[in-house]
């Protein structure tokens, strides 16, 4: 029912946080250690939860009351109740699970009118004395017998005008005493009652209010929204108090093991002289660094240090712990986890492991691999004054600052002069050039996943989208957002991790890849299973790609490289074509730059295998948009212009026409085109296999593979793969070489997954496109579910959005069959995804988990995907978790 | 190795289609019952299968056929080669499965230069032989030598010039015998060889030309296209040649066991004299009706009938055998199942049940379910005269005509002085009002699940989609087709089953329910376990589909209801409300309305279930489109119209534009709709309980069941949910009654159907939304997919439309994952289909098979489910197949 920690008198442990709570548990662990903690006693979480069924205190709770108040008398050497030598003591609650401020403590318990006298005499500190009297009337007033917190502070503010003072410290013992008269009538009001003089009294009200506090409104409405369990019950810790404030021999501070800065191996911390943690908070003075009591208390620098060095030992990481002196003796009040920048968090977790006091595993598992992302990009430097005007979502990370530009063909030619941001109401593919020659892009539409944010992640170009405060004004070429007006050419800077919009340059400091990260990673390479490839569609993405780690391309898409401009024309001659004849004609034109786009790939892959996906791109998608031509076909005539020239707009909208499509998300894109023309997919499994000759004739290994997107019946993959195995032959007789090349499909649709075994069958391996998986198997198009996404967030429909985190329980399910199925028939099948998800943490482990064989992510994820991939392969082995950091 | 067949002799039957071939069993089985069928043997498959792969006979082939010769000599009385008595032979193909034209065909061997002179004195007919001999050279020639039948044909028709003749039959025996010396020296010029005289190697090459012909391109093509297995080979029939051309007592003819146009039990069919079946063919002279012979040669007739009896009794379905009359002698020469109309098959299959011929359950498995929808729509008149100017896609069946219109309202509007048809380019929901008011629906794009074809589906309207010859010119208000121009209000006619569009009103049939047809469904009735139900909107598909035998609504869309002129005001106040309570005020001007129409609907469904599924609808397909919005202004600033009402314009445009979707497919609707607008929910399910409620408490009894659409999660069910049972409990306190109501799901998301059994835990019932489903698990947009679907069919990619049947291997898949899973979880699930599926018949039986508990489907296609249903339900019980009628 009770147990009592100090010293060697401790009776629990940190492992028994069901009974005792978080706090009283990690109070007994530090008492066992042999920190000093002040002494004191926990109820167990039982007596909350027989007080919370029965409204009452299980029989026996008084005998075990006493006893353990008399041992901590003994303990302590002080007297609950006695004048002269009196003990003090606060309540505490501390449940399981760590509930920050959502219930309640009560301090000084054991001060009555006499008591107080005692105390002023014992600490020779009178003003001390009534300040903790006032205080226990007024924590007791409110949690006990809950009158509002106001009706004492009024009083308090009063007598500091009355005094023409500003700060409670300022006021007399006098004052105090008189406040203390008035606390006690307040009180006496509210109540109709006392304030009560009987100390035991006192704190069996207080333990009750405690367990009371469980089912307040607010701790209710917590344990709801983080899922914690109703009926564990809280407990009530009974402590000693200590004095920090009880002269130039006293003081408080908070103590890091480690710098949670920097990560260096230092005693890290602040301390403050006669003083409580509550005046370190209101900052009245500044506290010292704790280095300086080297040299002005070099004992209690030293005992700091031993109980650093303790701590760490015991609890395997960096602590964070709260210390007060009372005349000179240290008592540690707390320790936990310390947070700490995601630098300090890699350099801690491997110099940890290099000492011996962790293994490597364990550093890898203490790194949230999300951080790693934030090792890699320009940030805010932290030192700037930041001024946001708009905040949007954050895409794409990194901070950049360039001037304005408003279309893509502007950042082109503007971009020469110096940095730009393109911002647009949103992106779209003809966008793409601007959006490369821009350091970023800001949007006023669209969600995580607009074309503006996956392209940007996958160019690692910072991008802040949906950024809805601001109105685009593309005629006027301005930015408005409420009363500010940013002119194109002007400067602005975007922060992709948090989303924020500035204008003017903001400084930021540039990334880094090197020293304790480096090992890390390389840690993670031994553990891993899964294989880390990169999505990418240039050589510069693939050379960034292999420096980042990547052991392949999983994910080279084509159809960027039909946008270059000087491509453009030839694209159009291949769209507008009527016979297969002027299609090839046109093909022909784009094909040697197509060659050169995969000879150069293959350069910088040699060695890897590089997954090349054949066109996946809605036609229309080049021509403009069919509104755009009929209002400006409108305007022609408004004008009276050339009748031929309109006739000419007219065929083109014509086309535009015929080409446009409902919902071109499930229209002629993906596998259907290569079906339908077959000529673009004869040339491009040309073009690809024609650069991998080239290069084995200049010694060089290439391993390509030819993925089919956007398949949902076997026959299709059957269909394309004769063509490129027929090419391939082909091409490979011409060059008398012979090249290892492999054919399989991009699993994007529900129907593949459903029938993997047959499409397996046919198919060399898998590549789960999970942007589109996800798109079809929620049936969200992810151009458009912005429209009601909030709302299913804010209704809790869905646990997080599914573009950004796996959805494990629906199109992972469909991932898991698909493999099974696929695998069932193809045992040597090869699988791997992707999708955007290819670079999340959670998404990795669960990929790990079905069995896949390796991820691909942009570029600039890579080191946040090897060590995700090692994560998830050590949790598997060895069941631990990783520590919040 | 060889079978022979004719009277007691006959070795084979109809179970050895293996060896013997469809053709050498069937006139086995006809043989062995006693039937005149001229006597011969049959070479088996085996020997064609040695001959194809070792490229000879073998051993000991010769021996027995001479054996198998001798003895058709003995049989017939005749000798093989003997030019006083001469036995002559025809040889045919005839493998396993039936390959119409594909293999070749040799009559009259065993004539030569002697024999035919015998020929000709002996029957007394010197042009019959020489005709006969010259056919033998020409199809020798043709089949065994590879001449081109050409080398032969010119000649012949060169004689007729120079006779001045226009048929062969007005050749004399003289010009014959000419012919007969020119055809020996077109064969010797050709293959440098004499036509052999031995009739022996005549036979002998004869056979081998037939085993060669398995492997002829044509045969090949025909097998891969069929499906039929490359191994099988044929068997050669050598058969006894027998005569009509013989004179007066001599004829040919096809006889029908049972009327197979009405189904009457009565001998039917064609006789002709003095001729052979290809004089039938060529059409000379006109046969005479068999019924006539009952008068001109009552011995025949009888014979026949007795023929007809015999070979009904033992087939047990009606035939259609061809017959010869050699000198007065009957023979029968072949018999097969007779092609009926789909009137005569009901019939034909209830009299034979009810004669005791057939069971009840061949019965039911006979009739295609197909078919049953052709008998309940109106048919173009067979009689009458039809000049198609362009066929479109067959959407929904039925022939109607009507005055053109262009539009909607100028449907209505005109409908009222009789019936329009309306044609657009597409339509789309602003239109339903004028589908109600057409007779019938003409497009001229889309395809056969496009709007247009749904919707006229479900509303039971004749319609043809996707004509894409038609021009349609809305602003001229005329449609032209080649050099055709049709006006507004001028008369066509289209024909929903063929496609066609005709000009002017062309005669059409009336449909019935009735007499044979009733009987076979209520059979029909007995065994099926499948519940039917209907897709119905309003209280008249109610009405009807109840009549049709439906057993409940398995959906009801409530978004059409919104559709009504009357609401639209109110419907549009909804969509331009800024806040949940002006959404409210404009959702409680449309609750009367819907209250109403569910009050009719429940009335018209008493006692049954009525599944109504909550509002389904992308909110802009209200509001004008963007472009025309956009185009409109133009117009308005090109005009220089008032600013005011420029703006206001420009207003409706943000709205538009802040609801314009790139896919509305997969954006804000179904369930999303509900979740993010809870007051749209809410009111819909007051009008569904008060509705019910106030029926209840007329002594009615009601069984709603309501429907969320577009689940994808079970959260979006719960949220959905919670609000029905809210309202719900509300309502019939008001009431003071209990109404039994259930909540269930559209399974229409991948990802619903494999978290099924999470969904399940909330649901009542599951309904599969198959065309959704298919839409997603494909990844094909129906209003797209036009594009490249007939490629797909072309390369034979997908088997069949699965907008059309069900894609059992995919789509179906996703089904049983979900149906499995769902009853794991809760095995009281209710289960059924309500898309377009739940009335074609291979889905229908594929639902059965994966264990549904009702299909749902248009009231039009009611009767074709019933029957259907009673199939799968006989097919899984019996094994038995039904035979192609």
């Amino acid at each position: 029912m009770m147990y009592f920690f100090g010293g060697d008198e401790t009776e629990g442990d940190a492992g028994m946080r069901d009974l005792l709570g978080g706090k009283g548990a990690n109070l007994a662990e530090m008492a066992k250690l042999g920190l000093p903690v002040p002494p004191g006693f926990t109820i167990t979480t039982e007596v909350c939860r027989y007080f919370v069924k029965n409204g009452k205190l299980p029989d026996g709770f008084e005998e075990e009351f006493r006893k353990y108040l008399r041992k901590l008398e003994e303990v302590t050497g002080k007297k609950f109740g006695d004048p002269k030598n009196p003990l003090l003591v606060s309540v505490r609650s501390g449940a399981k699970f760590s509930m920050p401020g959502m219930m309640d403590t009560i301090l000084n318990i054991g001060l009555n009118d006499e008591i107080v006298k005692g105390l002023a005499e014992l600490t020779g500190n009178e003003r001390f004395a009534y300040d903790a009297y006032r205080r226990l009337i007024q924590m007791f007033g409110n949690v006990v017998m809950g009158i509002d917190k106001n009706e004492f502070e009024k009083h308090l503010e009063e007598m500091k005008k009355k005094r023409g003072v500003a700060f409670d410290s300022e006021l007399t013992a006098e004052d105090l005493k008189e406040l203390v008269e008035i606390y006690k009538r307040v009180y006496k009001e509210h109540t109709g009652e006392d304030f009560p003089q009987d100390p035991e009294e006192q704190l069996r009200r207080a333990v009750i209010a405690v367990f009371k506090s469980w089912n307040n409104p607010r701790a209710i409405t917590y344990r709801r929204l983080n899922k914690i369990p109703d009926d564990l019950g809280t407990a009530a810790n009974v402590q000693t108090m200590v004095f920090g404030n009880l002269g130039e021999d006293s003081g408080t501070g908070v103590g890091f093991t480690r710098n949670p800065a920097t990560g260096e191996k230092e005693l890290y911390g602040e301390y403050l002289t006669n003083a409580q943690g509550e005046d370190v908070v209101a900052g009245i003075r500044t506290p010292m660094p704790i280095s300086k009591l080297k040299e002005e208390n070099p004992k209690l620098y030293e005992e700091l240090r031993k109980v650093a060095e303790l701590l760490e030992r015991h609890y395997r990481d960096v602590q964070d712990f709260e210390f007060t002196v009372e005349r000179g003796k240290l008592y540690i009040l707390q320790t936990r986890d310390a947070k700490r920048t995601p630098l300090a968090a890699v350099k801690i977790a491997v110099d940890m492991a290099n000492e011996g006091l962790i293994s490597k595993e364990e550093a890898i598992l203490r790194i949230d691999p999300e951080n790693v992302v934030k090792l890699l990009q320009p940030v805010i430097d932290p030192s700037a004054k930041v001024d946001p005007i708009a905040r949007g979502l954050p895409a794409s990370p990194g901070a950049v600052s360039g001037r304005v530009v408003f279309s893509a063909d502007e950042a082109v030619e503007k971009s020469k002069e110096g940095p730009v941001i393109l911002v647009r109401p949103e992106t779209s593919p003809d966008d793409i050039h601007g959006m490369h020659a821009s350091v970023g892009i800001l949007t006023s539409r669209g969600g995580m996943t607009s074309h503006a944010a996956v392209v940007a992640r996958g160019m690692g170009r910072p991008c802040v989208v949906g950024c809805e405060e601001l109105q685009i004004d593309e005629e006027r070429r301005e930015i408005r957002v409420k009363d500010i007006v940013i002119k194109e050419g002007e400067w602005i800077t975007i922060d992709g991790y948090t989303g924020n919009v500035m204008v003017g340059k903001v400084p930021t400091i540039e990334p880094q890849i090197k020293g304790e990260l480096e090992t890390l990673l390389r840690w993670a390479d031994e553990f891993r299973r899964l294989g880390v490839r990169a999505n990418a569609d240039t050589p510069e993405d693939a050379r960034r790609a292999r420096e980042f780690g990547a052991e392949g391309i999983g994910l080279c898409r084509t159809e960027h490289m039909f946008f270059h401009p000087s491509r453009i024309p030839s694209v159009l001659k291949m769209i507008m074509a009527e016979t297969p004849e002027e299609r090839r004609e046109a093909l022909a034109e784009i094909y040697e730059y197509q060659r050169n786009d995969f000879y150069e790939i293959f350069r910088e892959m040699e060695g890897l295998p590089v997954t090349i996906r054949t066109l996946d791109m809605p036609l229309h998608e080049f021509l403009p948009k069919r509104e755009e031509l009929r209002v400006e076909i409108e305007r022609m005539r408004a004008r009276g212009e050339d009748e031929e020239k309109i006739k000419e707009k007219e065929r083109l909208l014509r086309r535009v026409e015929e080409l446009y499509e409902f919902n071109p998300m499930l229209g002629h894109r993906g596998c259907r085109l290569g079906i339908t023309y077959p000529e673009i997919t004869e040339m491009q499994a040309r073009a690809i296999i024609e650069a991998a000759c080239m290069l084995k004739k200049e010694g060089k290994t290439v391993i390509p593979e030819i993925m089919i997107p956007l398949v949902s019946h076997v026959n299709e993959l059957k269909d394309q793969k004769e063509i490129v195995k027929r090419v391939a032959e082909e091409v490979m007789k011409e060059h008398g070489v012979e090249i290892e090349y492999s054919v399989g499909v991009m699993v994007e649709v529900p129907r593949a997954a459903v029938t993997a075994d047959r499409i397996a069958k046919e198919a060399e391996f898998f590549s789960f496109g999970t942007n589109d998986l996800t798109q079809m198997s929620f049936g969200f198009s992810r151009d458009d579910y912005g429209k009601f996404i909030e709302v299913y967030k804010e209704k809790k429909i869905l646990p997080e959005d599914p573009f950004t985190t796996l959805d494990q329980e629906g199109v992972g399910e469909l991932m898991r069959i698909a493999v099974e199925r696929g695998k069932s028939s193809n045992p040597n099948l090869k699988t791997g995804i992707c999708g955007e998800h290819g670079g999340d943490p959670r998404s990795i482990e669960f990929c790990h988990r079905i069995g896949l064989d390796y991820v691909s992510s942009s570029p600039y994820r890579i080191p946040v995907a090897r060590l995700a991939a090692a994560q998830a392969a050590l949790k598997k082995l060895e069941g631990t978790v990783r520590k919040d950091v």
